[in-house]
């Protein structure tokens, strides 16, 4: 399972499908020295074969006799026919007997793999390794079985919960340290989206940075929203990620046409405009407040109208982690859906 | 001196001056044995005995002699002459050759007793059990040295920065857990102020209650500022500390007024516009904000407007502490004085 881990992390970190590895073995003749690998494969990204149709090829061009074979794979074959055909099939064909697994499938689409499986007398053993099996899969574990991308607001907010100040600057609110911190985040997501106020008065740049301010490698989507130009010396035309401007005011339209573009996390950085428009449409899955020991009296909130007019009707939020970085605190939380 | 101790802690909580308490021994004739008690006491509040001046009299009473007894004080003996005169100057009258000392004075009028005490020729020892010494001074020791109460200001908002929903509706932004954390730091202080505005709209009790919701025994004066009257059914008038209306807009005379009546801590609980006026008049020591994972979207912000137009002249917080409470997060900080 560590080679097979190993086989997962070769595959892309930001592609609409999951990172995954797969080892063949043949099992000793008395069972008990150790197997020998016939075939190994992972999946290079979306619209490539599967891991474990790339090790049964694998196997095939090193001559292997794969009837009988155990494969160790590090998330559950898939049983549904996409765009590659279903993995359990094609391990089924093969003669595999075995299939030891770190991570079951959380997709309600494709889940059932060790079930049919099972059912064809195959052998599965699910668990093994499995967080880190998690790990490998990263990002793109919460983005299952939805239709459409997993959605993480970020506000940086005084104390008294204000973005900026009353001339709307804004820089800096949080510490160096809580920056670091959030330019991680967005190393992870594979869009940023701002609206065309964040964008006009900020001149953001929305680019990943490492500790010591070089761009990251990955560089996500730079989405910005409304109908509004971005000016041509704006920093948002310079180096980073493609530059995606959306004229429309419904977020439900923007994750469709991020979705459409292989997008799977997207990272909502305001202004309040836009991250109120976010929650009332309900299409917030995560929030993530930056909360620095600073007041400022004046100044836009972190959220613009909500609709909401007295407090039995706030959005609650169950509270996942409570960080400090630096002087700062990090909550995260997630929006409780109502019954 | 943990009998010291136990004596201190029988003085008043709530009053201006410390919880002392000391022990008088006659030390064993060949320094070996255990020491014989010859006197005690303890500090009953102001404008009684100090307790070093209880202990002596005490012994007095019991027809011991004092001379070249050792002194046993949680704290170190005032060397200034205030209404009950210096307690150096006691000690020394009645021949005691040795102090030990739990905290040093950290007043600056009435510090520099052990050095009276050291030039006089009798030996003084500090620091022994000195964490408990601070514990037993509890909520006198940050007020020492101030020709006014110290303030803290609390807050309870939502991640956004609200402390009321739009229709002034605020009950509860924060949880059960945070608001027993909010009672206990209640019955510490001696008074509780808030304005007109949150009287009128809240009908608050401000009242200190325990876990089981009864009174705690000690209750804070119940102090509103503004001009408007406290109507004849509110909740201010029931059960609870004296209610003290000051018809002021003024921060600096509130805390003249209270600290005339002995008050050395004082809590301001709002609304935003009294609380912006303490910070406005740099007369906040510490702020404690309690901040929950709520949105609101609109309602009014935890401070009105502080005169503050851009970031650099935010209110920068050295943070104390960060307390998760249940779903809600406590953030101590203090404000940075400029140099
Ligand atoms: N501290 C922080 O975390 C943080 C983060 C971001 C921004 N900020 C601050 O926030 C301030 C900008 O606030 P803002 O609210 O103007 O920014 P915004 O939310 O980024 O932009 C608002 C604009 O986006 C467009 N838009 C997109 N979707 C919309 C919708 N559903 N409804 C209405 N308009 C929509 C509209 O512009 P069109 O007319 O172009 O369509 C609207 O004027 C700046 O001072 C900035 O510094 C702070
Ligand atoms: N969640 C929380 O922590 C919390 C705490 C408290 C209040 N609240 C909410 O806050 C809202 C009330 O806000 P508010 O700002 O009206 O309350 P406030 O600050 O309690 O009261 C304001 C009033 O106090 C008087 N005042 C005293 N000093 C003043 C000064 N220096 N400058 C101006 N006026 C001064 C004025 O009334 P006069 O005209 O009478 O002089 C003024 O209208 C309510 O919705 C309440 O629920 C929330």
């Amino acid at each position: 399972m560590r080679r097979a881990l190993e086989l997962a992390r070769r595959g892309p970190e930001h592609d609409p499908n999951p990172r995954v590895g797969c080892v063949l073995l043949r099992p000793d003749e008395d069972d008990d020295g150790p197997a020998t690998t016939i075939g190994e494969g992972w999946h290079r990204g979306a619209g490539t074969p599967h891991a474990e149709v790339a090790a049964l090829a694998d196997a095939a061009e090193r001559g292997q006799d794969t009837r009988g074979a155990t494969a160790v794979v590090t998330l559950e074959p898939c049983a549904h026919t996409g765009r590659t055909g279903a993995c359990t099939q094609a391990l089924l064909a093969a003669g595999v007997r075995r299939v030891v697994v770190a991570v079951e499938d959380p997709n309600p689409v494709a889940a059932g793999g060790a079930a049919v499986l099972r059912a064809a007398g195959v052998v599965v053993e699910t668990g093994v390794l499995a967080d880190e099996g998690r790990t490998v899969l990263g990002a793109w574990l919460p983005t299952v079985g939805r239709d459409r991308p997993f959605v993480t607001l970020k506000t940086a907010t005084s104390l008294d919960g204000r973005v900026a100040a009353a001339d709307g600057s804004s820089r800096w609110i949080t510490s160096d340290v809580a920056r670091r911190h959030a330019h991680e985040l967005r190393a992870e997501v594979d869009a940023i989206v701002v609206g065309t106020g964040t964008a006009l008065r900020d001149d953001p740049s929305l680019t990943a940075r490492t500790a010591d301010g070089s761009l990251a490698e990955h560089q996500p989507l730079r989405v910005v929203v409304g109908r509004r130009e971005v000016p041509a010396g704006a920093r948002l035309r310079g180096p980073g990620g493609e530059l995606v401007a959306l004229a429309t005011h419904d977020p439900a339209s923007v994750l469709d046409d991020l979705r459409a573009r292989g997008v799977r996390r997207v990272l909502v950085e305001g202004g309040p405009t836009l991250a109120a428009a976010f929650l009332r449409a309900g299409l917030v899955d995560e929030v993530h407040a930056y909360v620095a020991p600073v007041l400022l009296g004046s100044g836009p909130a972190a959220l613009a109208d909500l609709g909401i007019t007295t407090i039995a009707d706030a959005v609650r939020l169950e509270p996942v982690s409570v960080l400090p970085l630096g002087p700062d605190v990090l909550v995260v939380a997630t929006p409780l859906r109502e019954a």
